[in-house]
């Protein structure tokens, strides 16, 4: 089976095991299960959920054990999609090539549709079948992804992102945002595989950060060029809106060139992080260069 | 010592242990952690602590094992506070006889600094001291809290609860909005500490549950007539704000006299929940005539 295969497995894999743990539209309150549905099952990269199962896969890891935290990141992940397109923050109108949940529905119900999605990310995580009986990891999992989504990771990011908007930052600066804005939930989606498995080696475990912290700078940056590069049908975003709000974003504060170097570099870093593993981390090696090679959003 | 003194001591209580977990401001992102801060040390009746202190002193769990439940349950009812406020849900200027999180700093900040409350809440849960080695009993108690924020609990009634404005509501529709809205939280905050305890007898938590299910209901109708009766000095909200938006209240739909009645018969029936239990749970019966009685918000 190719990894390409096999990331659509993934994909499809997640597509359904979120759209099990979402309420149904049935259910009441029917228009707020509706925008969560609408954001989380809306298509997406499913970038977190492929390094989930990656990861877990290289470990030995059955899949089934790796529902839920991939759902759980997901979700995470989809809660602050739906702020950050808020009129308060990036105002962005569009998001995967469809409007925004607060333009599909309204400001007040896309707020509430992420408030929710965080409590089922996390009842997932001490609910779901498959983990229940090893309570030890279910809570290594919540103290993971709990702190890569809170002031100090993602959330913390976002608001560091805001107001870096119009300043003038240092590569050091920018990439310590980028850290913890999109970098914190990447590396919890590794290590969310390594709580699952038994007895990883501190080598193993280090080596896989060295990985994924290149990775996900190298995203972050990739990202911020198909910003700019991208029209709005392939990006699935309004083309050049972090340009048109001043945004902090590599490419603009240091150039093109700079930025397309620094992708490469980052890539090759996370890469050689995983030199010293055989063809059971080929999936991980393959997902990395998906992730900075896509042309898509 | 009289209740009310040791209700003054759960809320100094939380009050430190909030201090302790929340962010300090010197640490980045320095304007979320303050506002993080504004809003989660800035007085409150602490209602939802005061719950669990009093039921586990009841069941018989020492305080350091419920400050952990208490905190997260008390941070999860201070993101929901922050996100009822905002402009485009309840748009009110003031809380707590201050002015709001969105005036007092702005609306990215405000709505940011709520969603990094619900990731400390559940980091809490996860890595208290007081917690670590009794990993089922914090799997339960993640479960619990997420499921009654949820869009199944209190993130759904907020929902419904904006739904509803302008509507004509029985008293049915309008006390299931009630116990999703608040109900939800405050029987998490009672059954938070039967899942500390060890060996609650059915008979217990079901007498438990029909205590905090008509308290809950109480306490919303109380709320609701206090929000009518009371001026913006008394209650820290502005005076009539409900009624201005043509709210759902009980009051608002039903007049006062029953409001004021249906307050008095759920009270009643709260404490009769507790009939058949000796002097230990005289403090769960103190605090539901304190959050029923109470003449400020």
């Amino acid at each position: 089976m190719s990894f390409a295969t096999r990331a659509d497995a993934y994909v499809a894999r997640i597509e359904s095991v979120l759209d099990h743990h979402l309420p149904p539209t049935e259910v009441a309150p029917r228009r707020l299960h509706e925008a969560m549905r609408y954001s989380a099952l809306g298509g997406g990269k499913r970038i977190r959920p492929i390094l989930v199962y990656a990861t877990g896969e290289a470990l030995g890891v059955p899949l089934e054990v790796l529902d839920a935290p991939a759902a759980a990141i997901e979700l995470m992940h989809a809660f602050s999609l739906i702020h950050d397109d808020l009129p308060a923050m990036d105002n962005d109108d569009l998001r995967r090539g469809r409007p925004t949940a607060h333009r599909a529905f309204d400001e007040a119900t896309a707020i509430l549709a992420a408030d929710a999605m965080q409590p089922l990310a996390f009842e997932i995580l001490a609910t779901h079948p498959a983990l229940v009986g090893n309570p030890a990891a279910q809570v290594r999992l919540v103290a993971l992804i709990a702190d890569a989504c809170g002031s100090r990771g993602m959330t913390g990011g976002q608001s560091m992102d805001l107001a870096a908007e119009g300043r003038r930052l240092d590569p050091a600066e920018l990439e310590h945002i980028y850290r913890l804005k999109t970098g914190c939930l990447l590396r919890a989606s590794v290590l969310a595989a390594v709580c699952c498995a038994t007895e990883v080696p501190d080598t193993t475990r280090e080596a896989l950060e060295r990985f994924v912290d290149a990775l996900g700078l190298a995203f972050q940056v990739r990202d911020d060029i198909l910003d700019i590069e991208g029209t709005t049908a392939e990006t699935g975003k309004t083309g050049g809106s972090d340009l048109a709000k001043d945004k902090a974003t590599y490419p603009h504060l240091f150039g093109m060139p700079k930025a397309r170097q620094r992708a490469d570099e980052l890539l090759l870093q996370a890469t050689d992080a995983l030199a010293a593993f055989g063809p059971g981390y080929d999936g991980l090696r393959w997902a990395a260069r998906y992730i900075v090679l896509r042309q898509r959003s």
